[in-house]
């Protein structure tokens, strides 16, 4: 536990699996590419979770759960939909398992269902099925329900957080009258989606949407927050859809308008996902491991007591008590290590696991009235006096977070980069890696040939673009968009 | 919507379905047996998670998650376990659909996987293969961790919240490096269970353990809370499994003590579900819907404001606006009402929804300083002065919390039989319902023989048995225990 994790200039994608294994994130499941969430990691997702639960009920969004198994026909009934999800489904055909006095336990040929049913991939078509049957009047509308739940979509290529068979999400479906308030909800999210990445998870992300090709399947327009990793490749952290008429329309889902009309219904879809756990390792992580921005970390502040008997603990104990609760009741999480490990080994431990604050006190400590507080973000230490720390761990906690946008936003600055030919854009892309803000025709083509030859797609066409002046990277004729290209997870 | 609902008295089932759909609490899934929970339905849920959440945290467990797909093989390492899921297992055989020009859209035959994946009924196998990897230790020990899941077990006869093909649930599984530890956690949890049902539910609960025939597939003793619903049938409630060493031994989990031994590493396990949510509708619902206990009400209180244009709605508003921010400050759970529907309407639908208090406010009240509130558990309904009502309501509240309780115990005393000659017995199922208290001479041949000709099975082994000079009441031998009988869900 205590042995370092391989530096990120040796190997990232190494250094990442040591962090998240290290720091007690997660582990391999038994099954190909699922994934087990240890409680430290499960504890940041719930504060995620917590917050963004918070921010979308603020906003009148109710929770409500529908189920996992979706009908094999219902994935047809929308054409682009099926296409993007049918290659990677979880499909359940039987429902019993028997004793076989040959082969043990097999599943029992007679339990074949009549239609197989399907794992969730994202709950659409299941969702609309439903709200076919309780939207009849523009009073029904809008619908604004959100679910957190698991999803399944079979991968090849896994990575624990970032891309597994099953992960963790909350995926918002909401109903509306009109295409105005559909886009309004949209763009809506996204803003709370850019909130709870850059104000809780310290991470800046560009917002815009996606071009054609990127796009949800099934949606008019997909909206996204796109951020920068630590190895300079691009991480969409949240989606947005505007899906038009689309899935209406696939399951029929009229109302009746003030005027007595009958329309279509309009919608939307969004999703963030335990991904963005990922996102943070990746945004903040150091080669002594993660480095937690304190809004999201379990534990806020460290102690590391310092004591070589039950005297000097008791000491210790007393000094601290009247200190840690304080803290405690003003909402501080602070997790006191009583050990009897080394207090190197606790040093090597919490920082692995990025506690933001590591608060230090030693039997001399006591007698000068002080304690050492850690920061995890500089590696600074300092003295400070006994009557001085309940008030400035909260004030070191504030300047921890925004040290760390503001890192993390300057590494994002120094690594997106301007190009004036194709030829310099491979360089990039092959040399340095990052943003590449460019111009771009707008053709598919033109795009599909990028991605071949680099490897790189457009992340997000950023709602600053400015196409004056602008020419396509590629083909040089007068730019439609501005976008940004990267190599992406 | 307004519509009632069918008499208890008339058909019972249909009265607790009306219920259901009525009150908006959950809508059948189009796959067979599943359900979706809506918005008001899922509140309540997450209030009694939540409030369950804070309890196991504060006893020193923590969450995290573990995935959905379980190896087929995993079930058969333990043989009670298999026999007793494997009649009821969703299994995935495939990961892939694909387009064919006869058929549209079909599971592509090349994606069948190698070991057929089974989605979890619940996760003790899956578990214990990665507890193996984590526990070598007793410092390791007690491990105590805790999932919000979903599992999934393949039922015939499904019925809302209290029996779905799929449902939502908490699963505890805890590591112990002693029999007496393991023992104390699934009595603790047995505690929490308890007072979760009695103190926030009002669902008054018998404790104590399950016969061999009734008890978990794989525990060595199973102990449970047991509950007596408005038709006079049992409803478990909860349960907690002390698993020995089953399932360390099926997946190999040693651990080394203080004194340098191999020993196997000691199990509970234990689970509360959406269920519960069913058990709060037939403990507490009459023939005018829900009538929820406040601790586990969405909304508290509700707020029907009685006006006839904009003029007087204005007044009401201005009235109201002061004493309904105190009441959300002080952390009540208030709803307003200012729908243009009539007060009847309003009226039946709150009843239906079964909120606590109903607080009605007209332009006449405006004038006198008051209001009048309505209590849905008793029907009454008087004046208050408007300075009362931000008191009287939190006190109200807790009367109503009571009162709701003390009624489900009179209710549970009145259906409480004690029984002298089988013949008695067999009069009192078939004819009364409710609980027969009663000695059984401790074989499962006479279990068995009862259920075969009564449906009752013995529901629980009370803690509080007594078998002084009692003997069994079907074969008349010296009771080898005291147990309660009932038809149950």
């Amino acid at each position: 536990m205590s042995k370092g994790v391989t530096p990120q200039s040796e190997n990232y994608n190494t250094w990442y699996t040591d962090v998240v294994t290290k720091a007690d994130l997660a582990d391999y499941g038994p099954v190909k590419g699922t994934m087990v969430v240890k409680p430290y990691g499960f504890a940041m997702w719930d504060l995620i979770k917590e917050t963004f639960d918070k921010m979308i009920k603020d906003t009148g969004h109710l929770n409500a759960y529908f189920p996992l198994f979706i009908p094999k026909s219902f994935l047809a009934k929308e054409a682009e939909h099926v296409e993007g999800f049918a290659k990677e489904c979880a499909v359940v055909t039987h429902t019993r398992l028997k004793s076989d006095s040959k082969k043990g336990i097999i599943v029992d040929p007679d339990s074949k269902l009549e239609e197989e049913v399907i794992v969730r991939p994202t709950s659409e078509t299941l969702i609309w099925s439903m709200y076919k049957k309780w939207i009849q009047s523009y009073r029904d509308l809008p619908l604004l329900i959100n679910q957190w739940a698991n999803v399944v979509r079979w991968e090849m290529r896994t990575r624990l957080f970032l891309r597994t068979t099953e992960f963790l999400w909350q995926e918002g479906h909401t109903a509306h009258a009109t295409a105005k308030e559909a886009q309004e909800e949209t763009l809506l999210i996204l803003e709370l989606y850019r909130k709870l990445s850059e104000d809780y998870l310290a991470m800046p992300v560009l917002t815009g949407f996606k071009s054609e090709s990127e796009k949800f399947a099934g949606a008019d327009k997909t909206y996204c927050i796109e951020a920068l990793m630590g190895d300079k490749r691009a991480l969409q952290a949240g989606t947005s859809h505007n899906l038009g008429q689309n899935f209406a329309r696939a399951f029929d889902v009229t109302f009746q308008t003030k005027e007595n009309k009958e329309e279509l219904v309009y919608a939307t879809s969004w999703g963030i996902s335990t991904r963005l756990v990922g996102g943070v390792i990746m945004t903040h992580g150091d080669d002594k491991g993660l480095r937690l921005p304190p809004k999201i970390a379990p534990f806020q502040v460290v102690v590391v007591p310092i004591f070589k008997n039950e005297e000097s603990q008791e000491v210790l104990i007393k000094y601290l008590g009247p200190i840690l609760s304080e803290l405690k009741n003003n909402g501080v999480r602070v997790h006191e290590d009583w050990r009897k490990e080394s207090p190197g080994f606790k040093f090597n431990e919490w920082e692995m696991k990025g506690v933001p604050v590591r608060l230090e006190v030693g039997p001399k400590d006591v007698e000068k009235h002080q304690a050492v507080i850690a920061r995890r973000d500089s590696g600074e230490k300092e003295f400070v006096k006994k009557d001085d720390i309940v008030n400035l761990i909260p004030e070191l906690l504030d300047s921890i977070q925004n040290n760390l946008f503001e890192q993390a936003k300057e590494f994002r600055k120094n690594n997106t980069h301007t190009v004036s030919t194709y030829t310099e854009f491979k360089d990039v892309i092959k040399n340095k890696g990052g943003f590449i803000r460019c111009g771009w025709d707008g053709s598919s083509e033109t795009e599909a040939t990028i991605k071949n030859e680099t490897k790189a797609t457009i992340r997000v066409i950023p709602f600053d673009e400015n196409i004056k002046g602008l020419n396509c990277i590629f083909s040089g004729k007068p730019a439609k968009h501005e976008v940004i290209f990267a190599k992406a997870y």
